[in-house]
């Protein structure tokens, strides 16, 4: 690369996919990758520009002029080309736009309109729309003059005169028909099914998924045929998803990745670990009210640590359960009393059993028979009221519209802490001092 | 349903998607949604129990003969016939082989050979093989015959005289095509992506993540084709995924939901429990040790729970930070070393910060001022710490070939409490006393 030796880089990258390219270039600079970049093939380029993931993609949009940004947009398909103009600055968009291909920015100046997280941001304008009195033939021709705008596509969409919507004719069935039937003989005679544009993308993958869809069209209020979301992008919402609970439950505020600036991981980090502090202070200020009893039996400050910690994984683990039956949506079999009848017997069988463990174990290895008798009690309690907030709080933190990953996150924990600690200590009160 | 009115059920559904049906079955017991079931299409029957999730089906399976089963299979794809065939109890397996179709069976025995976590226990034999002699009208032809069997496909594949996978030719290339063109003249240029029949049902997933495909044809050990993934199937692997880190984030060792039973609950949430009691134990016995300067200044074991709560956030924090890098492979940009300073740079200042806020809080609000100093500076050293333990962790976990969202779970917060414990006493022997 440092000899600029173009033809040889150009021959070696020819036969590779654009994919492994990208990989590639994330081990050089910006200003290095777009000197590869700028010798391949304009489509290569473009495609290359679209598998970069955010971050890095606007390290790179910077060094381009809105010329060069405009050269690779009408590479692409517009919901692409729509994702990457919202990562240009607001003063670049707009000459960036100025410089695309009419029909282009029709699409995306529609598409822009759209959050990128419902069924519109994610859906492409480009899709093969037939009419239903129309032949196969008549058909195979407008796939061809598409054929060059439209690079994957699965069906083509039958729409009535003013655009609605009405069915769906897959290409397999396109091939095996007869030149001269008509679209009506050969569409799919089930209902097809379809998504409007203000649908959450999350929504959008729960249908996908159910019906086993690898593409979808997007209709808007009045039913007609405004685009179609294919299933390498709900792939994506999938998968992003994923990565946001990882990071809730991990009390993690926005999206951040160890690659991203030393301030960016804190802002992401820092908010958590001050709602943990102030939990922990409360709590110190909380047994500063029983430094007396303390003080008569320090002992009873060794098992804290013990208390919590169970309320804790109780408390996560029932919340990931119930987090787990709301992600699976055609799950409801059971009432939610015996939904909760069912969680108390886990609980409290889980509970017995393990103050059985420490009662023994305390008896055995240290400690006095009545502060043992006291711990195991105060865990047992523990351990059923946590399983209840564990249990209730996705589901409240759900029926109000949150996400209800956040009830395994540290905000939950840390008011299990100082909840474990109050059950203990009204153990201790009632039973030992 | 109570009164068998068969012609009214059956009118109702006709119009309804099998996915639709199956969610609506849920709220019926085995016995009643066998019943609707024996009366609709068997196609649909079989779609309907293929959708079905694998415990669901486990109780449907026993109440249906050998002889019913293999009537369903028959009208499945051999990818999901084997799938339900290893739900089926060992002895009843045989019998239900040797009831199918013979073609069926022959494609069920040899899936049956893959564990079901590698690209060969996710493929599906049937695709469409085509020579690069043929043209275009014999590829159609072909298409015509495997039709029936085939349901869904995008691309036809060509292979050499001893079935070697040479090339890929998409549908919409076929649809254009003029039917005496010959495969060799429109088959991609590039190399066709495909997958060998062993390889981890993760990897298949981010290869056609990577590539955005919709389906991959999948080679044994000499390039031989012997079957298709298609999206539908990872999207499965993908979601499962996220699910299994879930639960190992929560402490949950074998997968399970809402509605299984108490004692599978139980089996699956104990185990991690009792490491959380054994670590709370040692935790106890080690501030015995202490016992001495605890009976002296009892307010030192106010600031324990505000010490482990800090320590495990931020550890979990680190881990789940490395755990999203690692499952995004593209993104090895930095060495280790830098990766590291990095991490240390992030907790000192988060460190710092957050010591700052306690010395803060304890001054204004109720500790003396050397206690407040000692515990701020055991919370900045326990920050550095649980940072580099949460870092280094997942990193360990993944180089010996464990899942390293592990280190996100209760074994590593338990470990963690005990160092923040250590670190603690140890700053207050050196400070305080």
């Amino acid at each position: 690369l440092d000899e600029r030796d173009n033809t040889f880089i150009v021959e070696t990258l020819e036969s590779v996919q654009s994919a492994d390219i990208s990989s590639l270039l994330y081990e050089f600079s910006s200003e290095e990758s777009k000197y590869v970049l700028d010798i391949l093939d304009k489509e290569v380029h473009a495609e290359i520009i679209r598998d970069l993931d955010s971050d890095t993609r606007k390290a790179f949009l910077k060094i381009y002029t809105p010329t060069e940004i405009a050269g690779v947009l009408n590479q692409l398909n517009s919901d692409d080309a729509a994702d990457i103009l919202h990562e240009v600055p607001v003063k670049a968009r707009e000459e960036v736009l100025a410089l695309i291909d009419a029909d282009l920015r029709l699409q995306v100046v529609d598409l822009l309109r759209y959050e990128e997280t419902v069924a519109g941001g994610l859906m492409a304008k480009e899709l093969i729309k037939v009419r239903q009195g129309w032949t196969v033939n008549q058909c195979i021709e407008e796939i061809r003059k598409q054929a060059e705008n439209v690079d994957k596509f699965y069906a083509v969409y039958v729409v009535d005169e003013v655009d609605r919507l009405i069915g769906r004719v897959s290409l397999k069935s396109l091939v095996l028909a007869n030149a001269f039937k008509s679209v009506a003989e050969i569409m799919e005679e089930e209902e097809v099914v379809s998504v409007e544009t203000y649908l959450e993308d999350t929504e959008v993958a729960d249908i996908m998924q159910k019906y086993d869809l690898e593409s979808v069209p997007v209709v808007n209020v009045n039913g007609q045929l405004v685009g179609r979301i294919t299933i390498d992008d709900v792939v994506d919402v999938i998968t992003e998803q994923a990565e946001e609970e990882r990071q809730i439950m991990a009390g993690i505020s926005e999206d951040v990745e160890e690659d991203d600036s030393v301030w960016r991981n804190i802002r992401a980090r820092l908010p958590w670990l001050i709602i943990g502090i102030l939990g922990g202070l409360m709590n110190a200020k909380f047994m500063g009210l029983f430094e007396a009893e303390l003080m008569q039996v320090t002992a009873i400050a060794f098992f804290i640590p013990l208390i919590q910690a169970t309320g804790g994984n109780v408390g996560i683990q029932s919340a990931s359960i119930v987090v787990q039956s709301l992600a699976n949506p055609s799950f409801v079999v059971e009432g939610l009393w015996t939904r909760l009848a069912k969680v108390f017997l886990v609980a409290m069988l889980n509970g017995v059993f393990l103050a059985g463990i420490v009662f023994g174990a305390n008896v055995l290895l240290f400690t006095e028979f009545e502060l043992s008798l006291t711990v195991s009690i105060a865990l047992f309690s523990v351990v059923l009221f946590a399983s209840f907030m564990g249990t209730v709080t996705p589901m409240a933190l759900n029926y109000f519209g949150f996400n209800p990953a956040l009830a395994s996150g540290p905000f939950i924990t840390t008011t299990n802490d100082l909840l474990g600690l109050t059950i203990y200590f009204f153990t201790v009160n009632l039973l030992l001092i």
